[in-house]
């Protein structure tokens, strides 16, 4: 495969994390499948602590950090989920943490990371490689730079997630996943795999932010300009090194959504299954609901990714036509 | 007890109740217990089918009728809830219903419930009697009249809830729940004293829709005019016949909450907890946020009785000073 990240990695990770993460609960709704076509699963990542996945991975990270490690803390940059999940796992780990978050974060998110206590540091998101900035502070004070997707820790995190939607529902046909970085993708990509090896493992990302479709279709990481879809989590530019190869083996392919499809899924969720999920989050929602998959899968799983929303943005979504 | 109803009617709703009606979830988070100051878990009747628990009670009360009434059907009246649980119990039951409305009924349950496929008659909530309608089309058609709330049958459906929420969570102090008619209340009542005697169950209601509270205070039943709460699934005028007796010798108390204060709440579920309440279904959330426990409360259970709200409401809500 590629890596040395397996099932097992996985299985130690969500033992891992266990005091820290939610196992998080699925829901269902007759109303979606009758509209998408398709026997639906939502894993709600959006109930997560912090509001989405990716304290799975920060958690596995930070326990795995040795003494001399955990004295120096951990420094990431983040639009905000990653931030909150470092945040949550830093605090509860006792460590220092530093994050280095877009001025233009959704205010909502950087609310919630300021609330566990890290220091915090400002970049221009188009102007300034964040990951420069991280570099530098890490070279100053030593700590460790906390990745939001490319590194073994990571996605052995982010996999837990698909891990517990498996051990709960076997016989999925397929499982769809936003598609940002690719660490929750590649985590779920290792474990579906591993567990279920004729499942279809879809990505989901938008139209206006599709370096990974591009990347697949080419054969190789190809960078976009930074995308300026609604769906803030899923504005990476490029994919990662370490998840490239893993995604390019195992999935079965990009769906790409746009930004309607976004908003309505995000609706439909709302006024119909009473759950909040952010643009990112609902991505994979979307791209089920625009019956984009294959007619044949029967049944599928899909993440609810996040579901940190400024109530500002959220109030504009809703007044938008309903669908 | 002044009923016939105990914790066996109960339990045999839950089993007759189980193809049709989910065993929903229960969400918790950390941020509601810090600014509560009190361990809160929260039933979340708001992923029930129909968006709210009043399928619970509509289905075991259909499921007890004989061939021949099944034949005539039933009839209903209700703000929304109500009509849509028995829409769906009718519709999986493969009877005739028909439903009173008002006029004014939030478009999302009115819509709602239409898709489930019952006749809907409109009323003018502020001029008409919704029962006499209700009694003349019985009358006419031979359909059984299925209560909102004051009938055994209907009690024992909507104890259900509760029945689910102390299998899972049997050592609350306290169970807090939104109070209209009283038929949610009286069936948590009847379960939560007979599993757990020294359990405190306190019933929640809008200042402005407050005949419980009076009514308790008087030591009987008491109409108030039509009121115009936002809390639309807890405006009716006067407490039930069945159910006062059940209240007045179990209740703990009962908690007045603003208009404000349902909205925080609301705005403090979807925001944080990212789930979505309806004014209804987050009163009894707003009388914990509004720390209106008694001070030697450690834990309760909150039951979060619905979530359908129109988007254009909400959208309003959202756009007020957030909490």
């Amino acid at each position: 495969m590629g890596t040395s990240i397996g099932l097992e990695e996985v299985r130690q990770a969500s033992a891992r994390i266990r005091p820290l993460a939610h196992t998080t609960p699925v829901l269902s709704s007759r109303l979606f499948d009758a509209a998408a076509g398709v026997r639906t699963v939502f894993k709600c990542e959006n109930f997560q602590r912090g509001g989405a996945f990716k304290v799975r991975g920060a958690a596995n990270f930070v326990s795995l950090l040795d003494q001399e490690q955990r004295k120096r803390g951990v420094v990431a940059y983040s639009s905000g989920n990653h931030a909150q999940g470092v945040a949550i796992a830093a605090a509860e780990a006792g460590i220092p943490a530093t994050i280095v978050m877009p001025k233009d974060a959704p205010k909502t998110k950087l609310e919630a990371t300021r609330s566990y206590g890290p220091k915090i540091v400002f970049c221009d998101r188009l102007r300034e490689s964040r990951e420069e900035i991280a570099q530098s502070i890490a070279r100053e004070t030593g700590a460790t730079i906390l990745p939001p997707f490319d590194h073994p820790w990571v996605i052995a995190g982010q996999g837990t997630a698909a891990l517990e939607l498996l051990e709960e529902f076997r016989e999925l046909d397929a499982i769809a996943v936003p598609l940002g970085g690719g660490g929750l993708l590649s985590g779920t990509l290792i474990v579906a795999k591993a567990l279920r090896p004729q499942i279809r493992v879809f990505g989901v990302e938008p139209e206006l932010a599709n370096d990974w479709h591009q990347s697949l279709q080419a054969g190789k990481r190809i960078g976009i300009p930074p995308p300026e879809t609604i769906a803030d989590g899923l504005r990476t530019p490029m994919p990662g090194e370490i998840v490239f190869p893993i995604v390019r083996e195992l999935v079965e392919g990009v769906l790409l959504v746009s930004e309607e499809e976004m908003k309505a899924a995000m609706r439909f969720l709302l006024t119909r299954m009473k759950t909040l999920a952010e643009p990112s989050g609902a991505a994979a929602a979307a791209a089920v609901l625009a019956k984009k998959l294959p007619a044949d899968v029967r049944s599928v799983g899909v993440i609810v990714s996040g579901g940190n929303v400024d109530p500002g943005a959220l109030s504009k979504i809703l007044a938008e036509p309903a669908c």
